[in-house]
């Protein structure tokens, strides 16, 4: 039960602010866990909802002081950058449609910025913003944080390593059931403002749980999608975003794969799952049980490989915090995001380069989303015909 | 650990022939075991090789009299037609591309017809024999083994009876290792044809592995595919034919579904799985362990259902042999096709209706699999053109 | 896909008869389809019921004619031993207490015996019939089904050949759920005689499963018992033999181990699980999903070992019919004991060495079985005091 | 994909001090994670090692102060008490031996306690540390932190609520590796005091996982054990203490059970399961999977319930975090217990009661636990008679 010892803070927090993640919120709470769990950052302001009765509640039971509770993220920006004290990074939580202006308000003020996905709701929103990032110098994360899960980390090590072989397919699915029936209706803030084109974009699923899936394909395999042909669909009457998507893809180099991803398939919680095949040896992961991965050397016997278990390399132990058998999940998996964002924000304030190990989304990663989502759009406009997807 | 007592005969057994089969191949021997389960059958006769010595050799292996081994099919047909204790019945066995001929030497000969799939290597050969079967009288029984299996007659029945409310979503895949490598160099029987055009017709893995995929998501879902888009692809240098597929389907009466076959995905045996979501719930079932039925109550919680446990229903319990617990497997299934048979030929010998509880694939799922395998073809090769799948 | 030839006679089918097995049995029915799989019997007789009405209608149902259906198994072995195509052996599947005479009956004709375990009743009876058996020359085979599964097969080799190292522990168990409530008071035949010690015998679960999990035990890992402690109790009030049996065993050389049998566990149907672990590795196996077998070098990686699939022995590939990923079940392995018996017979008659390779359970199994049984009753009766398991 | 919304603080943290939990330990910075997640707990001194030199390394890298690393837990206890701002709380990580005089010398200062466990290394001190925790009128946890999964609250819920009827079997087990070899041998400081009287006390795997297997089945079952009958052994050479016990267990009531922990289990990493049976059903958990419990009501079908997912109660959803289908994992469960903790010490420094849905393990658990180990240790040496397990 012995695990290497793993420096825990290794210097001060980083002062971090949050714009959303008010009451009701779902994945602004995640991001606090995520922030407390490695202990590199310490939440010292907040503008937590755009309604300011609701604002201060939520800080309040967060524990931030009413000084630094604030009613818009623009006064957050602006006062906070006269601190001496002020925030060092912000965390960005709210739907898809504010990210854009919000990270332009602080990277103005050379506040880092760790963002939710999508990055925006257009490509050129996300080419914009990564002119801005480039301009400010600063660190931009983008949370994607299911590449944070060893196991994840562990798979684009062998790929990255060859134990496969040369890669031929890349089937990815993210599937869920919670919007199966008329959800949105039911008063679901969450179910709300995702089915709404205003607030999450031109897209539903595929912009909610599909770029995930995409992205997890990309990290692992090492590979860029070169086009694809799909058939994005809206099962439930009267929703006006895709709640099911199909997708074929076509990577450069001539790997092929399917996406599909679905908030209409009873019996699927957060069915994220990942299979890479390759010349010399498949992989297979499932997000719901996520400190497995199966690994099979062609015409071997299949294993498995476990967190911090027999034959799991470096990569996989780097982010890894307790020994296997004791199951890490979600959290731990967006804390790693977080763990790798305070050092990138140590590195750059330091001027430093970034070791090699250290991983995590940024903006390029934002622009692959978005052309993987306007290229799914507009083929599947097109009578589903093979689209390029356009290159950073 | 009681179960409802099953007549294993019900009457003399039907006698049958066999054409194909012989030392080296694969799926003769599980047609005879399947023959044998139910007790139904007798193997009085066959053609068992084009090989003359081979087909002798193999026929007493088998406990064939010399007498009853043939050199052709051609020899078998006449001359078993001429005895008064003739065969009643065929089992064909052999490549693909010989499907047709040999049942319609047999056809002619008043002998009905259990007959491997894919039933020929056209849709136009297909409704010829489909003329010929409707002249002949006779039975026809393909044997698209796996809707034999006891969950997938329980699945069938949830969905008929309208448990999964209105079908949006069918998810079918096939997917195999074997032929990762080129296989077909090694030396294998089985490689060897299924990756010769000669043999096999135009298609590899479709053909070999995905009308299977695609027969049973019609079966389960009670539903016709309307129109698909398809990217098939070969992997392996210089193999002529596809071995890996990916389809995007659409159903008429609007639900959508995919379809993935492929036998280069290192680490997948015989991964055939299907998964069927409406708008009350979803059902989940794999190959692998074919005595699981998932089954997601919409907003409830997922449920085993067993072969012959709590709650499975009639058309299960009908053709499972043992209680729950303890699995029936591959043969059984098939034998299922076998057993359904025999009752079909019963009835038909005796001018009776069939009860409309004994199920097995016919033509009309032969020539729907050729429609399906054409139009993945024709759409393959139009960039990945939606192409409707003629109807039967 | 391709799997190794297998011959499916290799002569004549050896003439069966069968005692017990009439409508409303359940293991009469397994036998006959077990024997039949691999076409080395032909049943031609039967005994098949104490009621005569019942015992004509199940060997007309079955196939078999009036002449050779008797009313006792007294009547078929004294006729049977008249008729030159007499029976050459007969399958035993009555209740426990009549195994032995009817066995006795069988080798005084000079007929092999197939039969149900546990063999007898008592383990001084099961001793007499030991030397019964000497004394006739005949084979006699326990049908210990389980020990036919390939991948228990393996499990054997993979110990026998040092592959796990010294064993150290061996924990098995098999768990039910079908007698949680009265289920004896339903009119259920097989929960009726199964609770009544007049025809069970002195032991309930432990008879009838317990057995199986502990020569399962033994024959994997070679090992012999030596004592036990034992906790046999009822559950359910008014039932006169233990339905749950928690057992502590210590084996010759030092290898330890638990058994825990139950009839009274709901959600378990026929839950028979075994897990042998040694100083290099460990091994899992569940009936459920009988064709996997978890293999765990110790510090390494778990590895699934799939019947015929990579790695697999020749052990388990002898006793497989089809390739990895089709599943075979409960009935494959059943007939796997008979196409044993088949062999053991055909070299007894020849006067032939058996080859080292064809096994099947004999008396001595039966013998040590019948000596657990006892010791357990003993050890329970004494405050579960560690009791000898008497050697063979 | 929403969640109820829960409050994260609730007001100011707890300051909070650790013994042990320096550089190369496990436990303590499990516990340091566990206590940030809900942020309930600021850690603000420490005496992390025995060695001063450590101690200090290990304190700055973890953010203390050096004024605030101590020498020794006496010295911190002192200096602490003196201080305005001393802690509120101890956080004792420490080898076994030491968790009493450590936890006397805070109670003391009147500083609450959570504590590693087993609680004590005998029986006596389990009581006389009772009586001062009586007297000091603080709070006590003792960290079996399993009893935080949201799935074991949720077994207990349905236990008690009935849902199983009248429980008749309790089967536990904590089966590991990684002492399979002498692993003491190669600097492993986790396997070092494990298996040394001195640090550990009387017993190994029992004390270290048994004792985890044991209130885990007491915490679902709500029922106390009575007598118990053991078998401990060690299967390594030169070992001085057990490292496999095989224990059958009666409870008060008339539920039996069986005990199985072991470290010498190739191919288990931390194979906690626990399953329990009544008359009207059946739960079945496994902490490497922990975010899913299997129920069977009796004669219905097997469901999977998910934390968070349908059908779930109340007291897994109040100590969730995320929606079902992110796992939550280790961490979360024992951030629970802290979390639990804090409501403990907040409603006893207010004087008020502590709501009933709040729990955690207590000085009557770490008593149960050391009677389970005395008893087990007697038994054994009394050739596994049974024994009588202590009341509280």
């Amino acid at each position: 039960m012995s695990i290497e010892g793993r420096s825990e803070r290794g210097g001060k927090r980083i002062r971090l602010g949050m714009v959303g993640g008010g009451q009701g919120a779902f994945i602004g709470g995640v991001h606090r866990i995520a922030a407390r769990i490695d202990d590199r950052f310490e939440l010292v302001a907040g503008a937590l909802s755009s309604d300011p009765e609701r604002a201060r509640a939520s800080a309040r039971e967060i524990g931030l002081t009413d000084e630094r509770s604030y009613g818009s993220y623009a006064e957050m920006a602006e006062r906070e950058a006269a601190r001496p004290d002020g925030i060092e990074a912000v965390a960005i939580v709210t739907p898809n449609a504010t990210h854009f202006p919000v990270a332009r308000a602080f990277l103005a003020r050379g506040v880092h910025v760790i963002c939710d996905k999508p990055v925006t709701t257009t490509l050129a929103d996300a080419r914009e913003l990564a002119r801005l990032i480039e301009a400010s110098g600063k660190v931009f994360v983008l949370t994607h944080n299911y590449s944070g899960y060893p196991m994840i980390r562990q798979a684009r090590e062998m790929v990255a390593g060859g134990v496969l072989g040369e890669i031929r397919l890349v089937q990815a699915e993210y599937v869920q059931d919670w919007l199966t029936g008329r959800t949105e209706d039911s008063g679901s803030k969450q179910a709300g403002w995702r089915v709404d084109p205003a607030q999450a974009g031109a897209v539903g699923s595929i912009g909610d749980i599909g770029t995930h899936a995409f992205h997890l394909g990309s990290f692992v395999s090492g590979l860029e999608a070169e086009e694809l042909a799909a058939d994005l669909h809206t099962f439930v009457d009267g929703r006006r975003l895709d709640d099911n998507a199909h997708i074929m893809l076509r990577y450069r180099g001539g790997a092929r794969g399917t996406l599909w991803c679905s908030q209409v398939a009873p019996g699927n919680e957060n069915g994220l799952k990942l299979r890479v095949y390759g010349t010399k040896g498949g992989l297979e992961w499932s997000q719901e049980n996520p400190n497995l991965l199966w690994y099979t050397p062609l015409s071997e016997q299949k294993r498995l490989v476990t967190r911090n278990g027999a034959g799991a390399g470096p990569s996989a132990a780097r982010v890894s915090r307790i020994p296997a058998g004791h199951p890490e999940g979600y959290l731990e998996g967006f804390a790693t995001i977080y763990a790798e964002a305070a050092a990138a924000i140590r590195a750059c304030d330091a001027g430093e380069a970034l070791p090699p190990e250290v991983l995590y989304p940024t903006i390029a990663d934002g622009i692959a989303g978005l052309a993987f989502i306007e290229a799914a759009v507009r083929s599947s406009q097109s009578g589903s015909a093979w689209t390029p997807v356009e290159a950073g």
